[in-house]
């Protein structure tokens, strides 16, 4: 017998008739359906506290006189002195054999609210540490999926497009937030231009959405320059060593045209996407 | 004579001995110096609220049962029911002929409370109209500049670097947010890895942002594919024209690898940094 898996969803939109609200819909029911364990915190409805102060640490601050929230943060973690709210995430992820962020696009990223999630509660030592990102993450039996809705056609995300590249504009928060503490990426989920799509079109995104979680707990993560391809030292600067930038010199990686994303490191680096992009 | 120029400083650290602080003051007393009217919007200080919620707008909803943000601010704005602290930073802006964001950069990007300032002072009508983005966006008279600093060293945000390119990791706020809105963008100032640098050279660096601070209103912004070069219509996708593409197919222009940054786009798109690096 294979164990249940966990699952937890992060949401963000203030509406429970949103697109947004029924993607989570779908994605809570399939994985219920499926003996999933699904866990939802559901951040606007908790009224999610979304900026990093000290008031996320009980007891006395190490330093008053120039609080900085990773280091307060990081000893409060260690001797058990964070917020209520936050050990409560905690829980949730270290529960959570996937996580899913719901979220509307907001300004090329994640809402605020969302934000403050990933700031408050990927706390140093229990997200990560110094010794340990990227691959070798903190979380990297966990996975992880961004799901979101846009205003914007789908045109207007590619590489030509007036707003640039969706990859490029989702690396902060691909790269830099869930492959950094480990997370195996799968490919985000995106579910272009909600608002002006005609009602059966919208029927089929959220039709293809719950075929996809059938299969997501066995989905291959998107590929990043492996760890190991850089020398992680101060002195090397942690950048891509030079044999493999020699060895790769004159293939199509986006390692040799000015990003390690872009074109497949292999096997596959692609977004996937609902089913539609007419207008 | 030349009418003195209004700058605002959105700025986002918990404590008055940050660095950040010392850099937010070095800016206050240079501008003010050179006879500016200096705002500051002291993001933590003024407890500013970061979720994007119906407790924005006064007077009754449009539409209660399925609340949108975006259109719910939209009439509120024309309708001046937007809350006090919107329309507050919204004057702000309106004075600003430039706008300074600094911040330490929090997970690749700007802390959830500057998030949540962008959410919900970047409100449509006021700072941009589905007609009126980019070049020919609301805010082209102003100026803005992120001015961050980071806890990881220079080489890990090189192309070939751990992270990625830092340009890439500010694309979607210098693209997505600023130039989106028409601001004209300078070069990002960094002030890399504050923490483990010596004073002297924290020192040095914040002499070297007194110096940039001295000629900022005159700087030539960043430049991005102009406008122009799109087909601005969901027929066409609001992609590169095809004979801009055929133009500079064999030119090195970020625009032909994959999005349009990377190498300069006539005339000038370096990042601007603190002078050192060393570890
Ligand atoms: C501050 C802000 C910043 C933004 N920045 C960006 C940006 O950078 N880029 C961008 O592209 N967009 C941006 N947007 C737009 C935003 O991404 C879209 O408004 C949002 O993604 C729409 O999702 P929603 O869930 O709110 O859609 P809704 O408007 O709630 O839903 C769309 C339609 O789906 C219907 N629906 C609900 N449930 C179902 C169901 N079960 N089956 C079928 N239909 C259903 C709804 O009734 C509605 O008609 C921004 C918006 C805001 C407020
Ligand atoms: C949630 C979170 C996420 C983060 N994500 C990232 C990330 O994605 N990438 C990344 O690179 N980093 C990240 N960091 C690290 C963060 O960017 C740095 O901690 C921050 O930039 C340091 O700036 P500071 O103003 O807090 O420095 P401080 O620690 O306040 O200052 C550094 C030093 O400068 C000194 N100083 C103060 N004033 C002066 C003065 N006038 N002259 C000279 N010296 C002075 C201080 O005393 C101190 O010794 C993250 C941190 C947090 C909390």
């Amino acid at each position: 017998v294979v164990a249940p898996k966990t699952v937890l969803i992060v949401y963000a939109h203030q509406s429970p008739s949103s697109f947004n609200a029924a993607a989570k819909d779908v994605a809570v029911q399939t994985l219920t359906a499926q003996g999933c364990e699904v866990i939802v915190s559901d951040l606007y409805a908790m009224n999610f506290h979304s900026s990093a102060t000290a008031a996320d640490i009980k007891g006395n601050l190490k330093n008053p006189e120039h609080f900085l929230y990773d280091e307060e943060t990081f000893i409060a973690w260690k001797e058990d002195r964070l917020s209520d709210d936050i050990k409560e995430e905690h829980r949730k992820v270290a529960q959570a054999d996937l996580i899913i962020f719901q979220f509307p696009l907001y300004w090329f990223t994640v809402p605020a609210i969302m934000k403050g999630w990933m700031e408050r509660v990927l706390t140093q030592g229990f997200a990560y540490t110094l010794q340990t990102i990227y691959d070798n993450g903190n979380f990297k039996d966990k996975k992880a999926v961004l799901s979101f809705t846009t205003g914007g056609i789908e045109s207007m995300y590619l590489p030509d497009g007036i707003n640039g590249d969706i990859n490029v504009c989702l690396w902060p928060l691909q790269n830099g937030v869930l492959r950094f503490c480990g997370f195996q990426v799968l490919a985000p989920q995106i579910f272009w231009c909600v608002g002006h799509t005609p009602p059966s079109e919208r029927t089929a995104m959220l039709e293809a959405w719950q075929a996809r979680l059938n299969g997501m707990l066995d989905e291959q993560p998107l590929s990043f320059a492996p760890t190991k391809l850089f020398d992680l030292s101060f002195q090397a600067g942690f950048r891509l060593r030079s044999d493999i930038k020699e060895a790769y010199a004159s293939q199509p990686y986006g390692l040799t045209t000015g990003q390690h994303l872009g074109k497949p490191f292999p096997p596959n680096n692609q977004t996937k996407s609902a089913p539609h992009d007419k207008q």
